[in-house]
C-alpha cells in the first residue's frame, strides 16, 4: 500500500495477479444477472468500500454525429457516479485496499474531482484524510471536499507545491501517501469502465474512444480492461485509445510528437481536471498510445467552452470543461482523417459541470 | 398531452392502461438481462427521450442503522442521475409523451431540480422549453436551468406567482404546460424506482420506506410501481410508505392528523425542494399513506441541516437538505415505534448536495 514508485526507476508500479486472484462480477450487479468476472486487488469484495459507482449509462448523441460526420458518437456519462466524477472507480478501490491493509489515515493532494472523491470514500471507510490543494483552487471544488470530512491543507504556489507538501506531510507522521495518480490500485477500478462497455455496447464495440487526459487514470484502467477482455478472448480488438489535452498543458500531446515542451509555471486553461503538467504515467500513456493506434491532440480553451455549451444546450448532456475537451479533440480528429465516417465512437463524459459551471 | 386536471372537480389526472399496452424492462436494460415489464404511455418505447436515468446504486448506510437504532438502514442515490435529482425519470416519461405527440414548446414552472431537469430533456428532445421561476430562486439551481438552453421567466412574489404566469403564459400562446406537479406521465417514469427496488433488493424487500415530500412525484411513483408488481403478484407487499416534510411547510402532515395548515407566505426551510404550501396531489398521498400503513412527520430545519453533515462525514453521501429531511424523520419514525429494530427501512437520496450546498 505505502509502496508507489519502483526503487530502481522510480517508474510507478502498476498491479499483476499471481495466484488465488479474488474476481467480482463487471457491469451491473443484480442477482442472477453477473457480467463476465473482473480480478480485484483486495481478498474479501463483499467488505469492498463502495458507494455504488459504476454502471453508468451510454448514450447515443445524435446531435453531436451529425455535426462533426460521423454514424455514430456515443456518450458515457462518468459523471453520474456518487461523488459527480469518474474518479469514484479509482478510489473505491484505493480505499479498499487500505482498509483491507488496516490503514485508518491518508493524504492525497488535488484540488478538484480526486479530492472530492477521496474525501468522500474515506469517510466511507471510516479512514481520517488529508487533503493538500493549492490556495488558488476553486471554492466550490473546496467545499465538496470539506463536506465529506477531510482536513483541507491549502498551500500556496503552484500546483506541484500542494503534492510535495502532500509527500512531506505523509512522510513526517508516517501516513499513506493513497495519491490518485500513483497508486497502482486507482486504475484498478477504472478498468470496469471497459469491462461495462464491452457489455452496454456488445455488438458494436466502439472502434475509437477519446478521452480528456491529464495524469491518464480512466485512459490507463480502460487499457487495462481492454486488455484483460481481449486476453480472455471476451472481445476481439482493443479500441483505439485516443488523448485530448488542452493547448496550455500538453505534456502528453507534445511527446507524442516528440516535441520539448516545458510546463510554464502561469500556464492556465478552463480544462482544470487536465491541467497535469508532469503525468507521472506519461511513458504508459505513450506506450498505451502506440500500442492501440490511438492519437494525442490539443483543444483550445475557446474549442472546450463551445463543446461544453452545445453539449448541454443539444443533446442535455452538462460536462465539466474538462470533458467537453474530449468533444474538441475528436473534431479535430474527424478533420484529420483519423476517425472517419463510419466509424463507432465513444467518448466518456468524466465530471458533471455543475462542479465547474460555464461563464455566464 | 394538454388536460391536466378533471373537468367536473380539477382533480389531477392519472394514467390507466386499457389495451395494446406497451412495456420495456425495468431495472438494469443490458442484452439478455432484462427485469420484469413495466407498462409505459408511449407507443415507440426505442424513441424515447432518455439520458440514461434511472439504474441508481442502492447501498446500505451502516453508521445511520447503528446511530438510529435499525439493523438494515439502505439508501437509494437518486441523485446518481443525468442531472443530480430523480426528477429525470419524470421528465424523460413526461418529454417523451410530448414528442410522440409532436409538441415543439412547453412551459414548465420551477425553481430547483424539476426546471434544471426538464430543461435538459427538452434539449434533448429538440423541444423549446420555457422555465418560469421566482426571482428569489438560488442562483446555482437558475444556473443549471439555463444552461441546458431553457428560457428562464423570472417572476417576483411569492413560488405561486410562477407557477400562476406559466400557466397564463401556455394559454396565451397555445403552448402545452408540462407540468411535473400535474402532468400524469410524471409518475409513469417514476414508478421505475419500485420496479429496480424489487430487483436490487429482492428477498430483502424494504419494510418502510421514508420519503421527503413536496409534491409526491417520487412517493406517488413509487406507489404506481409497487402497486402494479404486486397485482401481478412480483412482490407479496407493498412497502409501507412514509411521508417527511420541513415544519415550515407541512401541509400533508397536517391534513394527516387532521389539523388545520394555511401556508404562510414567508414561510422558509432549507428544505427548498418540499417546500410546496399546496400540492396538487394531497389527495393522492393521503390515499397512500393510509392504505400503506405509512405516516407523515415534519422535521425541523436544524435536525436536517444536522442530518445533512452526517450523512457526508459518516457515511459519504452528499445530500440536499432536504433529501436529508428524510433521515430526520426516520430518527422520529423509530422514536415514536413506528419504525422498530428489525424492520428493513430505505431512505430515497433525492438531489444532489452540489446543488444546495450546507452552510459553511
Amino acid at each position: 500500500m505505502e509502496t508507489l514508485r519502483c526503487g530502481q526507476c522510480l517508474s510507478p508500479l502498476s498491479v499483476d495477479y499471481v495466484e488465488e486472484t479474488v474476481e467480482v462480477p463487471a457491469g451491473p450487479q443484480h442477482a442472477g444477472h453477473p457480467g463476465p468476472a473482473m480480478p480485484v486487488p483486495v481478498h474479501a469484495p463483499a467488505a469492498m468500500v463502495t458507494l455504488g459507482e459504476g454502471n453508468t449509462p451510454v448514450i447515443p448523441l445524435p446531435w453531436v454525429a451529425q455535426e462533426v460526420g460521423l454514424r455514430s458518437v456515443y456518450a458515457k456519462l462518468e459523471y453520474v457516479n456518487p461523488t459527480g466524477s469518474f474518479k469514484d472507480r479509482g478510489t473505491a478501490m484505493v480505499l479498499s485496499v487500505a482498509r483491507e491493509h488496516g490503514v485508518t489515515e491518508i493524504v492525497e493532494d488535488s484540488s478538484g474531482n480526486a479530492g472530492a472523491s477521496i474525501s468522500a470514500y474515506a469517510a466511507r471507510a471510516g479512514i481520517g484524510a488529508h487533503v493538500f490543494a493549492p490556495s488558488s483552487a476553486p471554492a466550490a471544488k473546496l467545499q465538496q471536499i470539506k463536506v465529506y470530512g477531510a482536513q483541507v491543507h491549502l498551500v500556496p504556489g503552484p500546483r506541484q507545491a500542494a503534492t510535495d507538501a502532500a509527500v512531506a506531510y505523509a512522510a513526517e507522521r508516517g501516513l499513506v501517501y493513497a495519491s490518485h495518480s500513483l497508486s497502482p490500485y486507482f486504475t484498478e477500478g477504472t478498468k470496469a469502465f471497459a469491462y461495462e462497455v464491452a457489455q452496454q455496447l456488445a455488438g458494436r464495440l466502439p472502434s475509437h474512444i477519446v478521452f480528456p487526459v491529464g495524469n491518464g487514470g480512466l485512459f490507463l484502467g480502460a487499457w487495462t480492461g481492454f486488455g484483460e477482455l481481449q486476453r480472455r478472448g471476451l472481445i476481439g480488438r482493443v479500441p483505439h485509445l485516443h488523448c485530448v489535452q488542452a493547448r496550455a498543458v500538453m505534456p502528453i500531446v507534445a511527446a507524442y510528437y516528440g516535441q520539448e515542451w516545458t510546463a510554464r509555471p502561469d500556464a492556465r486553461t478552463v480544462a482544470g481536471g487536465i491541467s497535469v503538467g508532469a503525468p507521472p504515467r506519461m511513458e504508459q500513456v505513450l506506450d498505451v498510445l502506440r500500442s492501440t493506434g490511438g492519437s494525442a491532440v490539443a483543444a483550445d480553451d475557446d474549442d472546450i467552452l463551445r463543446w461544453q455549451r452545445l453539449l448541454a444546450e443539444r443533446e442535455g448532456v452538462y460536462a465539466e470543461p474538462t470533458s467537453a475537451a474530449a468533444l474538441a479533440g475528436l473534431e479535430q480528429l474527424v478533420a484529420g482523417g483519423v476517425v472517419s465516417g463510419m466509424d463507432v465512437v465513444l467518448v466518456p463524459i468524466t465530471g458533471f459541470g455543475l462542479k465547474d459551471a460555464p461563464p455566464q
